[in-house]
């Protein structure tokens, strides 16, 4: 096997040709002092295609997710996330280092977030009680399951946080994969949340970079925070240049992977020994578990690798295959049949 | 009715005459100089008593939980400790705005900490996950419960800590009321963890203060974080001096408040319209619910407080009743019967 | 000797027989409830007193130091605060570590802030600063020196503060000795700042306790605050019962202080082999150098300890006395005696 | 004027087609899974180049400085550092933000560390105090000065801190500039501390990106804490890729950048109305006034702008040229030139 099929993350991608050279011929400045022309592009076609009045570039999404809850919330609050979210999850403890700021983790099942469990977490006014500062939403949510919450479900936690009058961030590292399966236009998962974040690499296919939008006033205090945390840039339109053909040209095909991830279900829900973790993929995002007996995921995920099939292991018999621009329907026929061999 | 008969909280006794004669007569100094004669024999006292190296009085015992946490983690590390645990809910989110720790609550049945979910809680190494810093206890557990976990699963407790070399805090609030439900000295259960904080309010009585205790070394670092809290104290002996009243004189009638709550327990089941959260009163404390048609916990507890009993409204229709060194076996009895007449 | 005359500090005052009598009667109840009448009452005198809207009990300055920077700021802000204040130099890092707010120390002289100093310091808005949040004042200065700054030093300050939309803290530790020796009634100080801590300790002869005054939103933020920071009280009446007959007692006597500090300074300027600190005592604390040749701090205060007299070493060769409400006309005498004896 | 001068800041320059070019062909993997073969060279190359175990990419200058703080302290220490230095004013109180340390300032005149204000600042152990953690040098030193400081001067404050037991930092952002200055391989300045910082941009012309080095342990403590910052990476070899180019043949011409600052320097000492704020250009960095009546920095930066030519206002009066590689011998002689006519 020459080519390596690589479905541990959508996060392996390589930037495209057409990247590379938009990289190389790209506008610079110094973005630090505002003046890097290829950034500013970027930052305000965010902005309008997600209907939201600015943007600011950061190198990560957890950059961008941890800059908004320092701009969103007061030190010694308390913010309401999925208890497997990102944010509480891998993000290195950022929310209580960083922000100084409790986690109350809320159940989530396959993106249906407990509203009662959000109301119950809301915190009542009291001496001996933190204020809850702030909502976090994940969509799609849990990067093992990839589940896509509804516009509707949205707004119903948008009514619940309006009535405690408590703001709501979207950590949307995979956006336009919940976009692309409701069939809405992504500005419309925008327009029920204060504040969002959406990763130009993953479904976008570029090298790096994540996108925060918001406010112009809570821009304007992200980019001073950014600054604190270390990620301001100076040439950074290297980064801004992929962004923009990840942000007109790479939105589109994620259909494409998430047709891929629903053949490669199909595929796997067929051969005997595996065990599907969800009844079909929501987007992007197989999980499954390996229940033959004498096989667990290490002994599967060796046997893969030496056929060039890359998965990861995110349990002991559990793994998990992403799909993205480097999968092609060829390379999701080649895993489904080299699957088959193996087991 | 003259007299109130206070249920709503352990916390709310005063000082008996002795306790007030002894701070009149108290031998003073400037603590924050160690020059407080009454504050050294506490200190030495307790950690006598409780078989630790050494001892710090505290204002409270939030101040002595949180100047734990301090000593014993670092920023951006994970705490594991009870859903329903004081830590988490009543200490105005200060693990994260104090000591930047994140909390991962796991929960805990009637005192049975969930081993299973202790050991899940525990993060694995990795560039995206924050270290687990330190295990928290509560032993009782939760304020509307009082539940007690004996010593073995301490001890099982303790065997998951070690292999993971995670250091154990038990925050023993009403370490004596579990010593007593138990029946084993106090020291015994201090010998399963590194640290610990005992309360002189509650079944001690005392007005103020707390003990926070471990090792000789984790003292001193103790006592500079108290410093930095503001909990430092002058003539901090009219504090103390109720303390060793508190230390050597009540610990031996808290078996009364089990046997007074005991009876309360008794008493409610035995009363249409009441439903007992729990089989038992395993300690001090006693919760219920109003289920007769018609009636509340805001109705109950007008109703009863006109009569001169105070009770707490934990939920809808939920209350609680503490029993204390101020609360006799005829309050027992007259709470009982109004309880009925008014039902 | 029997008696020690202890000049180290005025926190060494032990409460006389009527603190303690008033300690020993006093109406208590569980403050954090808000149920102590002993406390209310001196809250409410306090803010009376002082011409403020509201009052907190708090068990020591520092604490009430930290609450009012965490009440007043953001995280990542900045502090502007005197080089030499306890703020900065004696309270733990608190401001950092509680806080999150940088410290911008600026020089003052003998009570004189340096304008240029303070306005030089406030923060340019930009992308790589961070805004000023708070300016802290101390009145009586370091505890070293006992400066005093004037009421209309303070109405510069504060003019400034206010063009530049800055708040002001008054760390007021000894603010009634600021107002004896300027002859005005301290809320006369009072008036300039937007919040003030005052000690009960100190020249009031208290065994413990302070108190923070403001607007009535300040201190509900402040009494969420104290709780987090672990110094909410239970029956903090044994406190506040001192600190009603110090406030209503003992400022009138501070001037005594006063004058037996000028005496102590006018005599040992008289002793060959001592120079003084400064020209003359502002308040109630004295500081002088020792420059006998074959002479050092540890030297003179070994020879003094063991005639009954305890001064602080601040230096290689410098030290510091203090009076109080327990030292008499007679101590100074015997004081200076003494060293004239000794050199 | 076709051709713009930028002498605001060495961070301004663009990266040359070489650099693009290896942009455009780097091999790239996923960062955050080690996977990036580009940036491990990179990492290699300048561990080895400054002889350090390790090395860590950063995004920029700021978060190298904010990860080091954090992994070389605890919360509530004390840092000291230069009054003027970058950590301290341009990093949006980043030390006490995130890392929760108190600055302690010390003044530096021109390079020269006070070292016994260095001394004094060292806190004493007590309960009332923080402990000094750490000491941060920067070489060169203050953006408006561009000060060296020499080995021996290293090796003085090297012996103080190991006598007190405190590790020390070095800010390195314009390393190259400093070990080019004193003539000497950039690795001697590297063993005098602990961990070190240098800038890929800047002096060497990248578009982006900084490098922390240090001991292995300490590079893997960095790694965790650049996550938690949002710092990791993805397909990171594009920032590398110039990097690689920056180090092997960008360190050598630096000293063209000191003898253009030189030449500008003694040119710009000839023009009456200029006042020179150094006796010569130490490194990269010109600071001077413009004393002629009825003239400010705001009027003589608009005429030079309309000629192309771009300097930074550092105040009322005084301006900064900062020389880099887009910076010819030509452009120095057309700014001296312009600037003769204008004045």
């Amino acid at each position: 096997m020459d080519k390596k099929i690589d479905l541990r993350s959508d996060t392996v991608t390589l930037p495209n040709e057409e990247m590379r050279e938009a990289i190389r011929a790209a506008a610079l400045g110094d973005d630090i002092l505002g003046e890097d022309p290829t950034v500013k592009e970027l930052e305000q076609l965010a902005a309008s295609l997600l209907g939201m009045e600015d943007a600011l570039l950061t190198i990560s999404g957890t950059m961008a997710n941890q800059i908004a809850v320092m701009a969103m919330t007061q030190r010694g609050q308390e913010v309401i996330l999925g208890r497997d979210s990102h944010l509480y999850n891998l993000e290195v403890a950022g929310l209580a280092a960083l922000s100084q700021v409790q986690a109350r983790p809320v159940p989530v099942h396959q993106g249906v977030y407990d509203i009662e469990s959000i109301e119950a977490a809301i915190q009542p006014h009291g001496v001996q009680t933190a204020r809850t500062g702030l909502i976090c939403l994940e969509n799609t949510y849990n990067l093992n399951e990839g589940a896509v919450f509804t516009l509707e479900h949205m707004r119903e936690i948008r009514e619940l946080a309006d009535r405690y009058q408590v703001p709501i961030y979207l950590d949307g590292a995979r956006l336009f994969n919940a976009a692309t399966a409701l069939g809405v236009h992504p500005s419309l998962i925008c327009r029920e949340v204060d504040a969002v974040q959406i990763c130009l690499t993953k479904g976008l296919g570029c090298p790096l970079g994540s996108l925060l939008l918001g406010s112009r006033e809570f821009i304007a205090e992200a980019r001073n925070i950014r600054q604190r945390l270390g990620g301001g840039m100076r040439q950074a339109g290297i980064i801004a240049a992929p962004g923009l053909i990840g942000l007109t040209k790479m939105i589109d095909r994620i259909g494409e992977d998430h047709r891929n991830a629903t053949r490669l279900h199909a595929g796997l829900s067929g051969i005997a020994g595996i065990r599907m973790a969800f009844e079909k993929a929501a987007t992007n995002i197989v999980s499954f578990e390996v229940v033959k007996a004498g096989w667990d995921a290490d002994r599967l995920i060796a046997k893969l690798q030496r056929r060039g099939i890359w998965v990861k292991k995110i349990g002991a018999r559990k793994m998990r295959m992403v799909t993205h621009c480097q999968i092609s329907f060829e390379d999701v026929e080649h895993t489904l049949s080299s699957m088959q061999q193996i087991l």
